[in-house]
């Protein structure tokens, strides 16, 4: 099977949520949008689509058999990589979402996350160059000084430094607040910088001449923990009397990843040789407020991400589906094989993939809708309850196309049978690639507790209450296009069940029992991302309702709800159950039981 | 963290089953097994254990960076691989459970299943030329005329020849009544092969002189599909006056596969040349009959490997989270970093871990014990039902290890974070091996129907009844042990469940309608297994209430038993649910949906 034959999205799919269900040309009658129409969307999308499907997919399994190799202190990647790259900053991917005065596009998020997932599904190592470079170079845009835009931001949006997030190190890995790369101050408008990084995606490579690490470090002096940290902007070479010259920054070792081997993942020194130059970025000891306020962005990507890897490998193994023959129908004796899609169980796996793939894209686009609406709203309570909309689904938008995506990606894997155990084939690298989304931006276990002690307990509750309306408000429609009765009751109830525990783990919160309240976090996120998933799928369905598709997509959308309602939807109460009953069994056992 | 400190399989749990759950001792008065002893069995397990240890695991990795290479035509293994097989060898491993009439030492499967687990944590692909001599030898010492074991078993268990089932071919995969390759008779007694066969694990090496491939063929002829299909022991080199000489068998291709680096699978040719001599084994036609009754012990074997892949990365990942610091207790503030271990999230994921691994290898243990039952029980009655019980058992026994173990692996992944990410780690390599016992000797998909089509549905529904009986008498002794009522209740519902919803579906099935019976095979069989796996944690807690073990040790066998009834056992309702109603959202799926 031709790999360039895979759609990576499905352009209907695409299509249906943009202008059926979320109304993107909606969005164009916000000041911040005026400029845009149907036409500039398509147009963008379209010139996107096409390049991921020519150009990028194509270049996915020589970048994975040919890792980065680390050589005489550089990083040199696949030589496919620095065209790939141009043609996307040629192409305007890089700064398509940022407003024309640091030369972007200003297309809506909504528009940019649909795009931008073909992008991914096509080759998520060569696109991280640029997610990367545009979650630094927006940082700067949003929290730096004008002398640090120019110096840093300017280059990176022009395509010709990228950049990274330089958080994790060694010893701290998810907690930032004990990291201990050190920033002492100079006299020179700079601090030199001392500290080990791990993990660092995309910190060298020759792709572009230079790299700038968005870094967190502690300014000598700054209080303990989380309120300690500040933002840095760390090239690896700098500028001086025009010539661009080292940093101080090197690269200690070369991260052997199982996946996403087209992007090299890095350990890096600071300051090995006391020479290295950091700009403070904002004030000081900020550095975790501003990396958190754009930390929606990464993780959205993130989810993004996991879809686009369990969209891509799903049609792969569909592809495969259609064509292996192999066996016969049910109780029929003799007659020729038939394609193994014909086999019920076969188009369980199948079924399964599609619905937490487009389950997954339609609550991406939903939150990429939240973080327009929350940015350029026409009001401030617009603007603010896409805001509490938007915080709360994040943990989701991040952990769910993950986390299932990986299920999703197992499933292909399993439809191909022994030869989805090979090399030969493509499901297996997409199995390697999708696990990465289930650690990096915080892991799933962190993403929940984000959920539960933080998102649904912020505000009084205000988040959850703004939920609730959506999912009412799609229950409603849902009735009145004429939705199956039985899947909207069933989704209804849900939506109380759910009410019910929050409320109860937050009394348990607030009473200060927090083993209590977090001990089954994972499951409260497994719960709830259930529901979300449901709500998304009855949206779908009450749009497709009305919208011109033809007959064959609307029974595929009506199949694909009743699937999950039926299937996902009653393990919300045994969820529930667990977390109200606070099921102790790994709560109380003592490191000495295992 | 050096790996040679893994445990690999628990040493107080392996002797918790054979001593107090299981009654190995009770064995030896079988007349089969009455030279054996608790000491023999356990020097058995012993000098295995202690070679899978010291000599086994440090080759793990090394075996899986460097896989075979295929050069000149023949296939060169990692070059540590024949001083280990000849290890093994000499450890008896390879004739362990066999006869004195034919070398073995008559060790019965129980003690071999748990003792072999030991070589599986710690390099399957090593001992995967054990498993495939042992079963392939085993198939002509039971089927074979006396000419064709002196010409072929004799040489097999004495570890001079290694064996291969070759059975799949590249159009047929798992529908072997679509096989082609074709057998010609001859005046010579022998047989000329022709054709392809492909996935054959183990079909060439240098670790010894010659390599016995036990080949499903037709021979020509013979009756269309499965009752066409005859057995054929076919060398890669044959004997002629006294030396060996080819035998017409090509290396057509090394498959890369992801995982179970350090054994070949091969593509192979039968005949190219038109001189490929088999020899038939057994009668005509009945091939696939001989297989099925060897399938058996390969389907328990996978289990095993199943659960011991789940077992090693556990305890990476035990090592892993007892050692990082990371964070701090929930609620505390300032002070020093925690063990991870200390977080509730992680103990979910290593009890999980620990509940599927143990679960596993309980369940393994039973199902051996039922084998020495069938085979050698005292009378007709007790080896009838052990026979049931085994062949009931055996779809699970093979399919939840491998699947759930799958789970299980993953989670040992996450448990590393960025680190598990790595392959300077050893968990994303047990993951990789894992997925393929959810392939190899029948995909999930084909166990459940082997479970529901063919298995529950037999004799009447006997062997249904006979599982009854045991999880009864299971539940009247935790109950008179003190074991947690509720818990039992639980378990005791779950029981009237799964077998109500097994009456209907089976009514279903008389009645003719095929699809409305098995279209949820699938969900069958999790909820089939997920009781099983309930029953056997509920049978080491009575057990272990008045067995001699430390009270840490009963404690975290209270906590496994209470998180599996609590967090699984309820599902079982939702699974049957889904059969009941026959959800038909991908069974009336057409292919042009997705």
């Amino acid at each position: 099977m031709a790999a360039s034959s895979n759609p990576l999205i499905d352009d209907g799919l695409v299509d249906f949520l943009l202008y059926s269900v979320l109304d993107a040309e909606s969005l164009c009658e916000l000041d911040a949008y005026r400029q845009h129409s149907k036409e500039t969307f398509d147009m963008f999308i379209d010139s996107v689509r096409r390049f991921a499907r020519q150009d990028l997919l194509p270049t996915y399994k020589p970048m994975d058999e040919e890792p980065p190799v680390f050589q005489n202190g550089r990083i040199h990647t696949h030589p496919a990589l620095p065209e790939l790259y141009e043609t996307m900053i040629e192409l305007g991917v890089l700064t398509a979402t940022r407003p024309e005065s640091v030369g972007g596009q200003q297309i809506p998020m909504l528009v940019y996350t649909l795009a931008s997932s073909y992008l991914m599904a096509a080759n998520l190592s060569a696109y991280g160059l640029i997610g990367l470079t545009h979650g630094a170079a927006h940082l700067i845009e949003a929290f730096g000084s004008d002398e640090v835009k120019e110096r840093f931001m300017t280059k990176m949006y022009e395509g010709k430094w990228t950049g990274t997030m330089a958080l994790t190190e060694p010893h701290a890995g998810s907690s930032l607040g004990d990291i201990t790369t050190t920033a002492t101050p100079t006299d020179d408008g700079h601090y030199l910088i001392k500290g080990s990084k791990i993990f660092i995606s995309g910190a060298d490579h020759q792709v572009t001449e230079n790299v700038v690490n968005l870094t967190l470090a502690r300014i000598q002096g700054a209080p303990d923990g989380t309120k300690g940290i500040s933002l840095f902007a760390i090239p690896r070479l700098r500028v001086e009397r025009d010539e661009l010259v080292s940093n101080d920054v090197t690269v200690a070792g070369l991260i052997h990843k199982i996946g996403w081997k087209g992007l090299p993942s890095l350990a890096l020194e600071f300051g090995d040789e006391g020479d290295c130059h950091g700009w403070l970025v904002g004030e000081p000891h900020q550095g975790l407020r501003y990396m958190f306020q754009m930390m929606n962005e990464a993780r959205i990507m993130v989810g993004v991400n996991g879809a686009a890897t369990a969209s891509v490998a799903y049609y792969e193994s569909l592809a495969y589906a259609r064509e292996r023959k192999q066996g016969r129908k049910l109780g029929s004796r003799g007659g020729d094989m038939v394609p193994i899609i014909e086999h019920a169980d076969v188009r369980r796996m199948l079924l399964r993939q599609k619905t937490i793939v487009e389950g997954s894209l339609a609550l991406l686009a939903t939150v990429s809708r939240y973080t327009d609406v929350a940015a350029h709203g026409a009001t401030d309570e617009v603007r603010e309850r896409a805001q509490l909309l938007l915080d709360l689904l994040t943990p989701i938008a991040k952990t769910f196309p993950a986390d299932k995506g990986f299920e999703a990606n197992t499933l292909a894997v399993q439809i191909l049978g022994g030869y989805g155990y090979t090399s030969e084939y493509l499901p297996e690298a997409y199995m390697r690639d999708q696990k990465l989304n289930t650690l990096h931006e915080g892991t799933n276990g962190i993403q929940s507790m984000d959920l539960l002690g933080r998102k649904v307990m912020s505000k009084g509750g205000a988040p959850l209450h703004a939920l609730g309306e959506e999912i009412r408000s799609t229950l409603a429609r849902a009735r009145e296009a004429g939705c199956d009765a039985e899947l909207c009751a069933a989704l209804e109830e849900a939506v109380g069940i759910v009410g019910a525990i929050t409320i109860e783990l937050g009394q348990r919160g607030m009473s200060g029992d927090a083993d209590a309240m977090l001990g089954h976090s994972w499951d409260y996120l497994d719960m709830f991302a259930t529901l979300v998933i449901g709500w998304q799928w009855l949206n779908m369905a009450a749009s497709a309702k009305t919208a011109r598709l033809s007959e064959e997509r609307k029974q595929a959308i009506d199949a694909a709800t009743q699937y999950w309602i039926r299937t996902e939807i009653p393990r919300i109460a045994l969820l529930a159950n667990l977390c109200r009953a606070n099921e102790d069994s790994y709560i109380k056992a003592k490191p000495s039981w295992f």
